[in-house]
């Protein structure tokens, strides 16, 4: 493929100082080498420029003829860290290597995507160009979650109607009860357990040519280490988002082209991940899953490989899921209940940007703290320090003015670095906390409108029935199956309830905790100074 | 003089929502009123826009009939609080009202610069225009210090000399002692004292025509209050400043056009005039000056009258006052004399711009905290309390998270008020203090240069004698008189050491105090904030 020529399809502003090249969008590219790794081309522009760009922000422009290149390097790689056929680490879409979309179809790399379910073909293809758009410019923006298509609507309605028959293993299914007051929750079906996220290290391969993070996670059930990378969460990720259209699946940290390598982004990116396993082992249907147990636990390389083709080729995902549910056989009130589920879908509507804002702060402060306020303290403390140098050509010998100035210049240079460091205490960890909630807060619609659809196709049923077009029996059978809907709904609403009541709560009592540190340090660094004038 | 042509001398921009008329230098402007207080006059511009202008800023450009208008309004306005024959409150120079130049020579107005000493009246003339040329952009720059002109050099030429002989009342007496080391010291001729400054009051009189504001002073000595206006001080000012050419005296609080009324204002001015009034009153020379000691005593209006044309009439002023230092008769060692003077010079000229920047940071966190880091408080409150008011549309009628984070808001909507009102407890008093520092070190080359002078007259004098010029005896009189000079700059310079010592340390003591007693404040608002999660 070497050799071609590519269009630009995306504006790319390569980084100063470094190898990579800025593209815009349009321009054409000549390709020298298409596997320079992480998902990077080497080439040059029609000004002679030559550097690095993402492969995903190109397109081949001739109808080439096809090469086994792609093929052959993903061969060449297969066998080293559990990367089996999908290999690149790039973390704008997992499979976006530069492959002529000609050649797309017939490579032989499996897309896993691909591999789960033909008919989500085009619709996976069209997420796969989704998250290819510039993620990097604006990287806080969620993942668009798309499990919620026509396809899934069509399934619903399979469901709904008992169309489709679909056993289900005992393993699999999920049981839903109802407390004291009458209200659902998912039934946990086990000991509780949580799983630790430590030690990112980084490894390479292929001579260094490529580079990656290995996190080690270690349940408390079994105390046995795993190791993942990000691509692997990643891939995790799709197979909960396929599986669970009635959960909303808590985002991962943001994807980041440049800088995945720097030590505190490294440190930041664990405690997030550490978040969302924290959200999974909390969950009492996501913490049961076999594809989540496989992740967590599985450590021999052929196990993973298996797990991980009977994971993608799970056909008991989506709407047909809600065959795996278990719960209460009453009928629940239609009107009571859309009422609730009304309110509850404004509740969130309201949450939503709330959230946003409250995310946007947390991290526009942790911002603030590393370099305006750290700037300002330090200024002060420049300012002190400089009195204390001039002053001292003409102390008399005495020099205790002098002294006590400069202990005072570097008590407020050292709270300048307190603000450097405090962020990633309590401004860091609460943006983190509240990016899980701002990614379940925007995942939350798409499940409640299961729910609305199903109300509708009862009333569809209804008006059939009374047109004795329909049986009532096939009605009574379908608005039992949109009550497993609501009460799936219902279980979800409780679990978020109490993961407020319970984590928002720790979250933000831990925030004040720290806060409350460091202000006591900034006044023990200023009693400092204070005594250097009495001393 | 109303309807008379006026030329505008400088630009001055009207503050928009007021009554006054931007004009800009080289303008024709027409009068309609002069006389509307405060120095200030009404008129209108060639494109027909009226509005009030300061007087000071315009010159009229017709030689019109000397009308008695100007008199007749000092006339009227005598006999208002102790205004005799100087009645204009405008801060922006004190004699500015609109008086054309052809009048100004006949005009019974009594200018008390011009009453001082014949010669120098053009000097301060000269003074006076530059004192009216916009202070108000750049409000922050201490005033030009006149007292070193030419003639103030040929003063010292006839002291150096001893061709002007001054008789010096026993009362008028400066000492200067040598302490153990042989340091030079101006010696303390009474108790020391202090003299408090309170209750600014706002007064008004023309019907409410003119306001100004009234400072109680009482000195400790006799416990007896005195009222003065700013424009006292200001007069006051001019007296020590003339009087005094070897003590820099320490700047009044910068002049002010607008927003003199507010009560913010009207507070920190009355702490400006404190720190003016705590260094004179800790001044051993200043602090038994006759003129001061008439400022700080005066109740009676017609004592103060008399008192102050006394003190305009004194001739026992500038070069000439170093007649009235009375000090140890052995002569200083020329060459250390030199080095000590040249390295104070030095330390001085580094210590202005430190000073300035010092000042610069005070006056910039001041602001900082009521502006920008109460907002950024407040702003974090708000999402606090956007988040629990979000959550209780949901709380489940247990609302416990919901209070605990509307009480974060409050708590950090607090702190934000603290951050409001801290600066005048922390940056502001220490602003002030460097204020009067900053005026200090910028008057004290000019100290400085009578010294360097009275030294290079002693080396042409030298010359003079070896080439048998001059008698020996002359110039070992002129060697004793650069000796009074040398010894007086090394007085003050030891009086300023001190100062620093004592009260540079005290004021950043005071700062560290309150700073702690703030951070504290926002860890008890923080530690209210956390309980609300325990309750």
């Amino acid at each position: 493929m070497e050799g071609h020529q590519v269009r630009a399809l995306y504006d790319f502003a390569g980084e100063s100082g470094t190898a990579e090249l800025s593209i815009t969008a349009g321009e054409l590219l000549t390709v020298i080498r298409d596997n320079v790794g992480d998902g990077w081309c080497e080439g040059f522009n029609q000004s002679g420029q030559s550097g690095l760009f993402p492969a995903a922000y190109v397109q081949v422009v001739e109808q080439a003829a096809i090469s086994s290149n792609t093929v052959a390097l993903s061969q060449q790689s297969s066998g080293d860290y559990w990367d089996d056929d999908w290999d690149d680490d790039s973390e704008v879409g997992q499979t976006q290597a530069y492959v002529p979309p000609t050649q797309q179809q017939q490579s032989q790399i499996i897309l896993p995507q691909q591999n789960s379910a033909s008919e989500y073909g085009d619709q996976v293809s069209m997420h796969t160009i989704h998250s290819v758009i510039p993620d990097r410019p604006i990287p806080n923006v969620p993942k668009k979650n798309n499990k919620f298509s026509t396809l899934i609507k069509s399934g619903e309605d399979s469901f709904l109607m008992g169309t489709r028959i679909v056993t289900v293993p005992e393993s699999e299914k999920i049981f839903i009860e109802e407390d004291e007051v009458g209200r659902c929750k998912w039934m946990p079906t086990g000991e509780s357990y949580s799983c630790v996220v430590t030690s990112p290290k980084k490894e390479s391969k292929l001579k260094g040519l490529k580079s990656f993070i290995v996190y080690q996670l270690t349940p408390t059930f079994n105390n046995i280490q795993v190791s993942r990378r990000y691509k692997h969460f990643d891939w995790l990720h799709e197979r909960l988002e396929e599986k669970y259209c009635f959960i909303p699946i808590p985002p991962l940290p943001d994807k980041q082209i440049s800088g995945r390598y720097e030590n505190a982004f490294i440190e930041h990116r664990r405690t997030q991940l550490q978040e969302f396993v924290d959200y999974v082992c909390r969950h009492p249907v996501l913490s049961r899953s076999r594809v989540w147990e496989h992740f967590i636990t599985c450590t021999d390389e052929k196990r993973w490989k298996a797990g991980k083709r009977q994971a993608e080729k799970d056909e008991l995902l989506g709407v047909n899921y809600f065959n795996a549910i278990q719960c209460p056989d009453t009928s629940l009130d239609i009107i009571k209940m859309e009422i609730q589920t009304d309110a509850f879908g404004k509740f969130i509507s309201g949450l939503d940007p709330i959230v946003k804002n409250f995310m946007a702060v947390a991290v526009d402060q942790a911002r603030k703290h590393q370099v305006l306020y750290k700037r300002e303290f330090q200024k002060i403390g420049q300012s002190f320090t400089s009195l204390g140098h001039a002053l001292e050509a003409d102390d008399n010998g005495r020099g205790k003015l002098t002294r006590a100035l400069k202990a005072t210049g570097d008590a407020y240079n050292d709270i300048g670095k307190l603000y450097e460091d405090q962020p990633k205490f309590d401004w860091e960890p609460l943006a983190d906390k509240f990016h899980i909630y701002r990614g379940i807060i925007s995942n939350f619609p798409d499940v409640i409108s299961i729910h609305k659809s199903a109300v509708q196709k009862r009333k569809d049923c209804d008006r059939l029935v009374s047109e004795h077009k329909m049986e009532p029996q096939q009605l009574r059978e379908l608005s039992h199956r949109t009550d497993v809907i609501a009460r799936a709904l219902i279980a979800e609403e409780t679990h978020f309830q109490t993961e407020r009541e319970v984590h928002i709560n720790k979250a933000v009592k831990t925030h004040l905790r720290e806060q409350i540190t460091f202000y006591q340090k900034i006044v023990d660094k200023l009693q400092e100074a204070l005594n250097a004038f009495d001393e």
